[in-house]
């Protein structure tokens, strides 16, 4: 049994990582902090973990999150790179859920997060938490950083695509679509049922952090020019994330299904779908799963996935759990048990 | 690992078990019956089932139900009637989700179900299977008729008062609102996203099929003269029930919440939220539980009781599964353990 | 053409009268006022105002309310009290759509709404300004306080069994069901769409400040001894206000569906529907009505009056504009023919 | 005054129109037909007509349409084209909501729609109803083809760009999103709220019929070689389109801000929002109106287009209002003032 420390335990992400590790049968968790609700009980403010979590929310400073196995930090942007470092050093191993340690070019992150980076040496070490793509270096990795929700989406509809060279790489096209839960757990207008509910939106067209990570994880498969137009969009749902990806294909006469069967027949959490199919998000409600299917429409040389995946499992909490089996030598599949649920 | 067939699991209730037991640890599903969709895979029609249930429908009139140990009836009222009297006798044991064995009273249940009951001669030995109130005749029971969904989170929210006889019993009101899924998964316009989305109405106000179970239900606990008004209402959501309750207290000076905690102390379904908590549906989203909390306004003779549960699992298949584990001699908890969906 | 100001226009209501205003034929909106959104047009908050409405929000220190024939209060509560003095000198009459002058009883004002009454010399001229219990008054009205959403539903619902002396005054229940937009448009974590939405609950069961309101306007008919347990719920829904309420009657031969539509015959936005109906929020979605119906569940003594508005304009906007006519001598349905949007 | 029929008026196209005509100063509603509904009150069906409309459904047979200046045909796709000639010699103008006449090519209609044109002779005269496209041959139609919902927003869209020859016409992506009411009002069990609700997918996504149309507006401007990849999807929402438009520009030096203005400048319903705007499908609910804004994201020569419309408005009976007051001369904006219900 590993002990376990949720940093941030307040959000979405933070719950999420408490619903899935109360069912681990290998990890406890036995910290969870939050600045704002110190001394409260986890309880208190998610009746839905009543008799499942028996813990309070202890001030960051006083923590003792360094006296863990691991640290998860479901915190905002531009936290975990103060902390990490201290609890590495303790012996702690890292997943950041956050955005600070998945670019490796400190510039591009800068700009984007709009912060100077407070560990910058961190960078290298840090591994990019996509199992399907980083598994042997994640087994290895004391800094584990969680991919973000529409990269892990777009990276596994792309990847088998993208890796067989099968596709003209500068002329991609992410349209993503997103729940609300996307945007955490926070008073903001924005998001008020009365704004976002019976309503649909683009959002940040002109340029969206996620598109650097989309990039990044592309160029590792190609090492060159990937041009990837990403466009997110808000809709009135709780939880889920459906990327419709385009791509022109190099070659007319080529198997799609046998490449993202071969692709993915080893994972444990991409299933791609029976040839014609159209994955709902509620498929994956609840569960760590990516589900993918794809299509040529008239039979022409546009190739369309759909990749479909619950935004706090599989593009946060989830993901964070099977990345934390894979480091700690436990079934990749351990705690992430729970079936979709549906309706 | 007993053997359990499902009769009917093309609905919710039905799907809804395949979920539930995928994740018992005693149960294994070995049959599902569809007439409708015989021949298919069950996860090719629920993909949120794929990799978990590894079943195709079959015939109801081949399914061989009969060759398990305990059969679930996942079926429309007036389906269990006719096929429980033969699988008792082959030793199958029989849980009907439905409403066939409810009701003690024969004349009762042909007026409200407007048909001929074809297996009175079952009805009293049928338990009726509340848990919190019929334990240990559901232990012994080879027949059990699963509670509505409805009447499980009144007759939790009121049994307390009654059996203690704090409140006048004839003057008693049951505010009720239930996500859309009650109402099952067929085709129909008054369900329609379009027709039930952002819109709220009561329905069967002059009288609804649940009041007479709910009246039986009060009545095996005060023996006398119930008076009850049911009011249901459609909420545009997909699960869970809140019962608003009404009554009015014989005596001031009554502590509720010991009453409340007293009762249920030993329950691993019930759960008494603090004094002055609103539960909401949430919070038992996907999980076996019914959340309690009980408030008088300004101090006065009228004690309001909330209760949620979600119609789904507390108010059909979990407790359908509870009861097997019951009548089995299994942890009353087995299989039960999927924590709420928060958000 | 009178000259109309909205002081608080970036909220729900402020924007619903926008809406309306911008379609009637004797009111021209000349000054919007907004602290927060000073110097930013209407129409880049509000988009969907895009070539309706061609204004500014202004400062109120600086808006120029006085100029005008009519100024609403679309504010929170403790606004408007500390300005209506000032405009009634200067000749602008007052449309209150908040709270501050909607109780007579002083001090039953300043337990529920926390704070002294900055103008409680105004309190006794102040009209109630429910146009089906306050016609004459509200014609000769300097000051309305528009009534609050919930007490428009209820009263009108309870209304003609009061007048009636048809039931027993003193153990009505009322449970009160609203869309979000009730809470109005605020960063609030309780509201966001994945805090309400799929979700159903009930607040402030131990008191809600518009059951002083009801008893008050309950006790104008009766003139004595008012019970009324109010209970309100959030549902996951924009708009629509749906009360169910109870009662006891007094006599058992009372054609109820004559009682209502006698009462309400000439009422414009009162609709009795015929018996037996269950009106859905989303018939009066948009629309400056509110639908009544009635039951007796089993031909009991218990009547179940069904009564539903759109929160933001029979039970906000629409009632003040409605009482704009009234005060100024126009056709009381001028500007109020939108037809609710279904679906 | 003119007389107008609506043909199958218990859809939502159906109920739509009547809330539009009902405000049109110069159309009377006289007739509206339906086969299952015959003799019933309109507002029966429809309590948010009650007061509004005072109107039974009639047989089809006996309808007596041709007696009407328009008839308008809210019927399923291959009824029009039985009834439009007989309707249109006895001098009654037709305007058809559904694809019946959409389409030039009979082979393409045929393949797309499954059944042999019983009109083929009517196909040429048959004027294409978008009036920003086709203004003056409206004006002198006797049979207008309604545009499709999911064309209306992609051609009013990608218009601009293809008529100014701005970007490579053999590579548009139209990524498109509809509300629910897209589907029509029919029992179903894809669209009932359990299953579309808190859900989100792709559909249709290896062809739809509406892609025949889409190639077809817009080969009307280019006169060549149009590709044009089109995947709609299932929003959980009621009304709204939302289309994602992807381009590649021939030239980078464009002001495209000043294309779209000067294009629809004379448009009373596309409104051309600012630089940088993500409009949403809320801000036209209920209204006639399409919103458009484009974006380059990085700068770069992929223009993305959004544009929004309430598809039963703008995108059906709206459009089909706006045509019929082309045809007969009255003021394009007649009955078509309803503001955009927000929240």
């Amino acid at each position: 049994m590993i002990r376990v420390s949720i940093v941030g335990g307040t959000g979405y992400t933070g719950v999420e990582l408490l619903r899935l590790l109360a069912l681990h049968p290998e990890a406890e968790v036995v910290a969870v902090t939050s600045r704002s609700e110190a001394g409260r009980r986890v309880d208190d403010l998610f009746p839905s973990l009543r008799g499942i979590v028996d813990l309070e929310y202890t001030d960051p400073a006083s923590s003792g999150a360094g006296d863990c196995d691991v640290c998860f930090f479901a915190t905002p942007n531009g936290t975990a790179m103060h902390q990490a470092a201290e609890l590495l050093d303790a012996g702690t191993r890292v997943v950041d859920l956050a955005a600070d340690f998945r670019l490796k070019d400190l510039d591009v992150w800068q700009k984007w997060y709009g912060m100077p980076h407070a560990a910058p040496q961190l960078l290298e070490e840090a591994v990019y938490g996509l199992p399907e793509l980083n598994r042997p270096a994640i087994r290895e990795a004391r800094l584990v950083a969680n991919p973000g929700c529409y990269p892990t989406a777009v990276l596994l509809g792309f990847l088998p695509l993208l890796e067989g060279d099968l596709v003209e790489p500068d002329g991609l096209i992410a349209d993503a679509k997103s729940g609300v839960s996307g945007a955490g757990r926070k008073a903001a207008i924005a998001t008020q049922l009365c704004e976002a509910g019976d309503n649909f939106k683009a959002y940040a067209v002109a340029g969206h952090r996620h598109q650097a990570e989309i990039v990044q994880g592309l160029r590792s498969v190609t090492g060159h020019g990937i041009g990837v137009t990403f466009v997110p969009h808000l809709v009135p749902m709780l939880r889920g994330i459906h990327a419709t990806l385009y791509a022109r294909l190099k070659h007319a006469d080529v198997d799609l299904q046998d490449v993202y069967e071969r692709r993915y027949r080893e994972e444990p959490f991409v299933d791609v779908m029976p040839p014609g199919s159209h994955p709902d998000t509620r498929s994956v409600r609840g569960a760590n799963m990516c589900r993918i299917a794809w299509h040529r429409p008239g039979g022409g040389n546009t190739v369309v996935v759909l990749s479909v995946e619950d935004n706090l499992v599989k593009g946060a909490a989830g993901q964070a759990v099977q990345n934390m089996n894979i480091m700690f030598g436990f079934d990749e599949r351990a705690g992430l048990a729970p079936v979709a649920l549906v309706p």
